[in-house]
């Protein structure tokens, strides 16, 4: 693009989406006079990373800042200026206010062609009383949040932390902590954890959260933090049920916002985030904004929302250069692929859940199959959780949740792409997927799930979900088909026992004027006595994900759940 | 499905394709009589579990027979025959002709109403002189090949193995005998092993496999097997260069035959394997055959070929199955999805090679990366090697092959299914998947490969593959803009270093009259380099794949490959 003058762009933010866009442009643009403003004293860094630092699982927190400026300058020739930050934007002299952070005399102007926005977002901080200007109260999103919290423990010598939000960061928050010797307690505001989730998804981890010994409270704010004692720090918290947890250090995951006051107050279109249309563009043509400041559209809601990853950002921001340089490319839109690690569990999701799908006004269905992430036979083998939801009649996916020790995210990756190709389930009945016993097993979990789905499409199998169970046993036959063992050892109140392998001799011992609910480990017995019954002419239902879909709703749950000291 | 009389369904062949018929039908009819004719000991077994029961990775090798005919008859009502085997089909008496292998004279007719032939592939045997009833010579396919082989090694204590043929059974039957104690000898008849990638791409098993101390043959055959030795079993093997390997036993495993003689006799349409349609029909409506006997549709060469895997065989059962009782759904037809392990590297693709692309008519382009599994800055991260192969100006994807220690599984599955859903290299640039650092990277290594070959198509960057150099570094002012100290240690001849960040300022050492062909590590730096010098006026391509790709076609190789002795 020779032309007269270099173009001038700057970009406002040094974090992924921000130098994304910076690198593209150089890449586009030799010529270009590109400055990136970064109001922290790094540039490049890796914001993902800082929860897992905090228990040094990362050795050192500057493994996560890979550029200097001098790096910066040589290789991308851009100009960097850190411990900068951004007063205000002047659409009409296309000039910024800048300042820096070391000096309140030093704030001057600077005019751009192209100006791209990627300030990020704040954490959200919690509505309690006594918390401003706390010094053992904490969020956690940059380097400097990670070491105040090491700092502090250190020399505090704190033993007790509490975490409040059991989303992602708060999740790892907690282990983190936990992996540095403190006792941890968590405090959720809705009543389960990872509320992106499915609740009955998410009992899964805190059973997992329960045997590490994370003390949990679901649908439980914290109303007022009290400091007891100056010299030691030590912090009493009252929550909305009138109960006190004492702690010595709080940290708050609650949530992000998007950091969108000087946008606004330049006159920029914004909502929860700055408003873009699908080139990056705010509604001055000239200013872009990417990455965890803006909405972008939601393919499945077919509306703008606030999406947090580094991977949409860094997207976002080689569109914004790409447009720049009027080789547009239209973003393809969010389906929200989320993925953790909560102690031995991996949990991911893509898509919506099947809440926040009834929420917007879908109708959708779902099955949940347990399957061995790969060959039994093969050292290491574990069941893997899926959950597969589901436009009816069209059978079009709309979101996937897993969760287990092993291989979670690939079928999570397999089912996103799936989603945004717009397959639905018959599709993945026949997907080929590579095999061998040590990644997976000859019919993949995705396959399994593919099929569960066009069974109960095709009508072949009548599924029933746990929650359509509870308050409604005496309408049912409840026939658990597991072994005898299995059986006696728990199983669902006014159930009986026929072992899989002896209904057909059984059968005079089901009466076929009433509905008949069969269930079994994992679902996929149950769904072979289904079969039996209904084709000898019973009503007969299934019980969604068997046994170990419903225990955890009922057993687990309630033991890993805090009761008030 | 009411009528008068139950159907007779048989089921000729008790691995996973045709119990996959079996327990379907059964799941379709409960009133249908289904028998399954098994010539083995056992039923429902895992042929894949075969070579990695040889070291015992799996504990025992009862772990791959899930089912006994007892359990079978209990749940799923089917009545198994084993140690029974075909002997022929009469198409027009609706019979087949069936022997017991224990006893000459007990011998059969069974009628059917459905017949489903999947009675497998045998091992083909290589033309080798002397092979004939030689006890120290195996193929390796079922458990009894495996039972056999442990004793032999058990009861002449073995010392040294030669396996014949480097595909996916040969590696691993390498591996498992390298695992057990033994010196093993590798003999592949091509000039790379794993013919089914391409060469560069098996170059980086080739290293894996000779620092594991396997010897290796390529581009050589075995003209004949000498018995040296008759009480210590002892054989010579004569190559077809006049060398000789001294070896203990031999293990062949060079392919599969389908077993396709009784069909043909009976008058069923088969070439290299039984003709079906997309049903699963033979040429005779009533007799339904799948999986490794079977030549289906693959998507890519649309022409039908043989497949012997386990995934298709299945999904294959199923499908005839359904046709049976006219629920017919048409088979998809196959990508081609492999993945085996080879001692620290797995190593996978999807769809077809460069090499098979162009042997059917394809023009592909392609591209090579090498980047990050997981984000480096966790612990365990090492570099994937992804190629992803395409169509000229679509993009549509036509391959991918990948090799790794870690995550190679879940790129290939994620290409897999974007292959098979159409999508196009532009996809892959914005495709959202799952991240986390420690399972990925925010730009994914499948993002990575879909933006640099989107940068090709686009015409942002050319690409030199390593082949088009070999015989014309000549033509090109060659610049390795590595370190110096990377430069030192190793380079491509006739090159010059630059390093990447003093590129700018050596610009007058580069002729701008003569073509730049630019290389760093892995071609990353390679493409910021390229990008500067195009924009700036110079003729100038990239080495795809960088140092990384093109090394160990020059240097490893040489140093893997044993030279006879």
């Amino acid at each position: 693009m020779p032309n007269e003058n270099p173009l001038r762009i700057v970009v406002v933010g040094g974090a992924a989406a921000g130098m994304a866009a910076a690198v593209r442009c150089r890449r586009l643009d030799e010529r270009a006079m590109i400055t990136v403003i970064e109001k922290g004293p790094y540039a490049s860094h890796a914001n993902s990373g800082v929860p897992n630092v905090l228990d040094s699982v990362i050795e050192g927190d500057t493994a996560l800042i890979p550029q200097t400026p001098a790096g910066l300058k040589a290789r991308f020739n851009l100009e960097l200026r850190i411990n900068t930050e951004l007063i205000s934007i002047s659409k009409k002299e296309r000039t910024i206010l800048l300042k820096s952070v070391d000096s309140e005399e030093n704030v001057y102007h600077l005019s751009y062609d192209k100006l791209v926005l990627a300030i990020g977002a704040d954490p959200a901080l919690p509505e309690i009383e006594g918390i401003k200007g706390t010094r053992n109260f904490f969020t956690l999103r940059k380097q400097k949040d990670l070491q105040a919290i090491k700092a502090y423990i250190s020399k505090h010598e704190s033993r007790r932390a509490t975490v409040i939000g059991a989303g992602f960061i708060g999740l790892r928050a907690a282990e983190s902590l936990l992996r540095l010797g403190l006792q941890v307690t968590l405090i959720e505001a809705s009543d389960q954890i990872h509320p992106a989730f499915d609740k009955d998804i998410a009992h899964y981890l805190q059973t997992e959260l329960s045997s590490n010994k994370v003390q949990l409270y679901l649908g439980t704010t914290v109303q007022k933090l009290v400091m007891i004692d100056a010299d030691d720090d030590c912090s009493h918290l009252q929550l909305d049920d009138g109960s006190v947890v004492a702690t010595d250090l709080v940290v708050a995951a609650i949530g992000l916002n998007p950091r969108v006051s000087i946008a606004r107050a330049a006159g920029l279109a914004a909502k929860r985030g700055v408003t873009v249309n699908t080139f990056m563009q705010t509604s001055d043509p000239d200013i872009y904004a990417i990455g965890d400041m803006v909405e972008t559209e939601n393919r499945l809601a077919h509306s703008p929302g606030i999406l947090a990853l580094g991977g949409p950002g860094s997207r976002q921001g080689r569109l914004a250069a790409n447009h720049i340089y009027g080789q547009a490319s239209a973003y393809a839109g969010n389906v929200g692929t989320f993925i953790s690690k909560v102690f031995n569990l991996t949990v991911a999701m893509t898509g919506m859940s099947v809440k926040a799908l009834r929420h917007i006004g879908y109708n959708p269905q779902w099955v949940t199959v347990h399957t061995p992430d790969h060959e039994g036979y093969y050292p290491a083998s574990s069941l893997l959780t899926l959950r597969i939801i589901f436009e009816p009649y069209t059978g079009r996916l709309l979101g996937a949740q897993a969760v287990g020790k092993y291989g979670v995210d690939k079928r999570i990756d397999v089912l996103s792409t799936a989603l945004q190709a717009g397959m639905s389930v018959f599709d993945l009945e026949q997907l080929e997927l590579s095999y061998a016993p040590q990644y997976g097993t000859a019919r993949d979990p995705v396959n399994v799930a593919g099929c569960a789905a066009g069974n109960i499409l095709r009508q072949e199998v009548r599924t029933l979900h746990p929650n359509e169970l509870v308050g409604h046993t005496s309408e049912w036959q409840i026939i658990d088909v597991r072994t005898a063992e299995n059986y006696t050892q728990s199983n669902i109140p006014s159930s009986r026992n026929i072992p899989l392998d002896t209904l057909r001799e059984n059968l005079d011992n089901i009466d076929k004027e009433h509905p008949v609910l069969v269930y079994s480990r994992v679902g996929y017995h149950g769904y072979i006595a289904h079969r039996i019954l209904k084709q000898l002419g019973y009503e007969v239902a299934n019980l969604d994900g068997g046994w170990k879909l419903w225990v955890p709703k009922f057993v687990a749950c309630k033991a890993t759940l805090c009761q008030n000291p």
